[in-house]
């Protein structure tokens, strides 16, 4: 791809071009942040009135005809996004909620013979619920290891948990064979797939993994702070406690015993009542979802990642601009992120331009590729836009300056 | 109330009958299950809309143009149906995971010194948290108790746990003499609010109340599933720990700070990311809220509760149907239950004249009183329909046998 033209015959031959306007996007706006926040599929609002209209006129009656077994639908349709079986799958709660199930269970079936084992640099709230969970659920104490050297740490009856893909760098570790060489270790491993969910094909199944967890705001597209996942292999049910065994996690939640039975597959992972207009986004999400071909997905987002990798080696060296996420495709995640000390300026002056992107503290500018809504050429503008504002040094007109930290 | 002109009467000067309109309710049909799932503020639909246009137009923006404080927003605004000062409220989760965070931090306070004290008959969910709780947070064992001897099983160190109102029965506690009881017995009391905030006025700051939670979507109106929250006294925050650390429930979340450190009121009981379409409801239901006179609300509640009792008493006997709530307004909450052999089937007789009420096994009729949009004659006409099936014997049709039970 050496030119704008090259992109727009990209785009032309986009065998997921059809997808871009199944999402409400503004005209003109070049969006690179659906690594934080996914696009609005143009169903939702639609699909938000009719289940006013159920909670109105259905009122009580809604839970009898489709809200109570919503989670579980929507987990079945997620389940091959990620590899998994149906009943191995909930929807249920926060990431930060599921990461404490899934640890929680995990440490409980290996019996708090090891250590709990932790990224150093995973993000902040599955560091947070890391340390919280080893405290109460056996993990002999909390080893906060740096990327590369986690497996080395591993040892029996430990516990690993990793983010598939780095929420900074973008960087992608090969699940299959990290997931492989944990348990001839001695481990169980549970992911953070909060950044490659809806990223990149996923066999989690295959893989042989053990616990996964994620969200589904970002490349999902099931909106602001939408209900997050939790897998658990099959081979585990048998042993995998829910620490917050809530009613919608019973095997019959309407039998209203007074004691607690979990339900037979993931749905345990389920806790209290599911806010129903709080799953809508998932649910028109994934009914888009449906139709898309993730090796199609992930064949896009690298062509987009290497498109700008390739610009900014090419030009960006000169003008402080360094490449933060790895060289190699296969070791990226959907986006790409630029290290350069005025990051946050930059995103400023960018979002000025209509180029939506962010920055992460305190030099990172990251660039996400959301293969079903974006479009090479506005890949390449907004490279070109990121080239103008440095040679130009827009990016440290005072108004630039760092004032707020987004999410 | 003698007849139904009374009570026309009554709804004619009914300081309430202003709200009924602000609610989406079918011409026709009386609805008395909002303490299961009240009905829709008309805000709503609307209100939807614009989030979702904040969505799409916004992004990632709308973290910044008023979601990332929406919960806290929230819960400074419910804080006053609560009695509480606008720190001491949270709003996330649902009322399980919020009830296993408030017994972790009341059992941690304690340090395990007593057992966790349970109402045996509790809402089933209840029962499930509070063993795990307690399993993992120090308390000794569970003791689960009939609610008339709660108080007497109390030692110092324990946690006690408890429903304001019974699902069941409606029977209401005295929430100020039972938490001095406990108080001096050197417990913590961790109410379940779920069937009376607002149901009734509450003063849990003047009561000397340690922590409460609840949902939001029986008598406040904020929709199937919507968010919960949690109450923690201001003199318990230098030691109430969360066991659910989240990002969210940080002092300052987008530092992205490696070390998890409590947000310094009680949003620190807030976990992940909140979900924003699933608080549109709670915030209408709020604004809503903010004009309404409790003790108005209390006060109808109890003209309507007395009605239902008085018209039973008066006929009931004869036609099989007890009464299964408390006799004294006092001590009931805005619900009247009756019993008879075949409620499940009189629920659905009643369903079939526009009446909703619901059932709960094996023999329990619930009749929901929610004084801000039912009006004496509905209640006045539900008694009448009730008593019209059980003359006729309408319930024993076989189409109204035991199929399905509802939440």
């Amino acid at each position: 791809v050496r030119s704008r033209a090259d992109c727009e015959r990209l785009d032309a031959t986009d065998p997921l071009a059809g997808f871009r306007d199944r999402f409400a996007l503004e005209p003109g706006l070049v969006y690179l942040d659906g690594n934080s926040l996914g696009a609005m599929p143009r169903g939702v609002p639609a699909r938000l009135a009719e289940v006013a209209e159920e909670w109105s006129r259905q009122l009580i009656g809604g839970w009898n005809r489709g809200w109570v077994d919503l989670p579980g639908r929507l987990a079945a349709r997620l389940a091959p996004l990620l590899g998994a079986r149906p009943g191995d799958v909930a929807v249920a709660d926060n990431a930060s909620v599921n990461l404490y199930k899934a640890l929680a269970a995990a440490l409980t079936i290996q019996g708090g013979r090891g250590p709990l084992v932790v990224e150093e640099a995973n993000f902040p709230t599955d560091l947070y619920v890391a340390a919280a969970a080893a405290g109460r659920f056996g993990g002999r104490s909390v080893a906060r290891v740096p990327r590369p050297e986690l497996l080395e740490r591993l040892t029996p009856g430990s516990v690993v948990t990793v983010s598939h893909v780095d929420y900074r760098s973008g960087h992608l570790l090969d699940l299959d064979r990290f997931t492989t060489a944990a348990h001839a270790a001695g481990a169980l491993v549970v992911w953070d797939l909060c950044h490659s969910a809806g990223a990149l094909p996923l066999s989690l199944d295959r893989a042989g993994a053990d616990f996964a967890v994620g969200c589904t705001y970002k490349f999902l597209c099931a909106g602001p702070g939408a209900p997050a996942f939790l897998y658990v292999a099959d081979r585990h049910l048998g042993r995998a406690e829910t620490p917050l065994p809530g009613w919608f996690g019973h095997a019959r939640t309407f039998d209203f015993a007074p004691d607690y039975e979990p339900a037979p597959d993931a749905a345990r992972f389920q806790t209290g009542t599911p806010n129903i207009l709080g799953l809508v986004g998932l649910e028109v999400a994934l009914e888009l979802w449906a139709e898309v071909d993730l090796e199609a997905v992930r064949r896009k987002s690298i062509a987009l990642g290497d498109l700008v990798v390739e610009r900014v080696e090419a030009v960006g060296a000169g003008l402080g601009l360094e490449l933060a996420s790895p060289r190699t495709a296969a070791e990226r995640g959907s986006q790409v992120t630029l290290r350069h000390r005025e990051a946050y300026a930059l995103s400023q002056a960018l979002s000025e331009r209509g180029v939506i992107t962010d920055c992460r503290p305190p030099d990172l500018l990251r660039i996400g590729l959301t293969p079903l809504y974006t479009r090479y050429v506005e890949v390449w503008d907004a490279v070109e836009a990121l080239l103008e504002v440095l040679a130009s040094g827009a990016q440290r007109e005072e108004r630039f300056a760092v004032r707020q930290r987004v999410p």
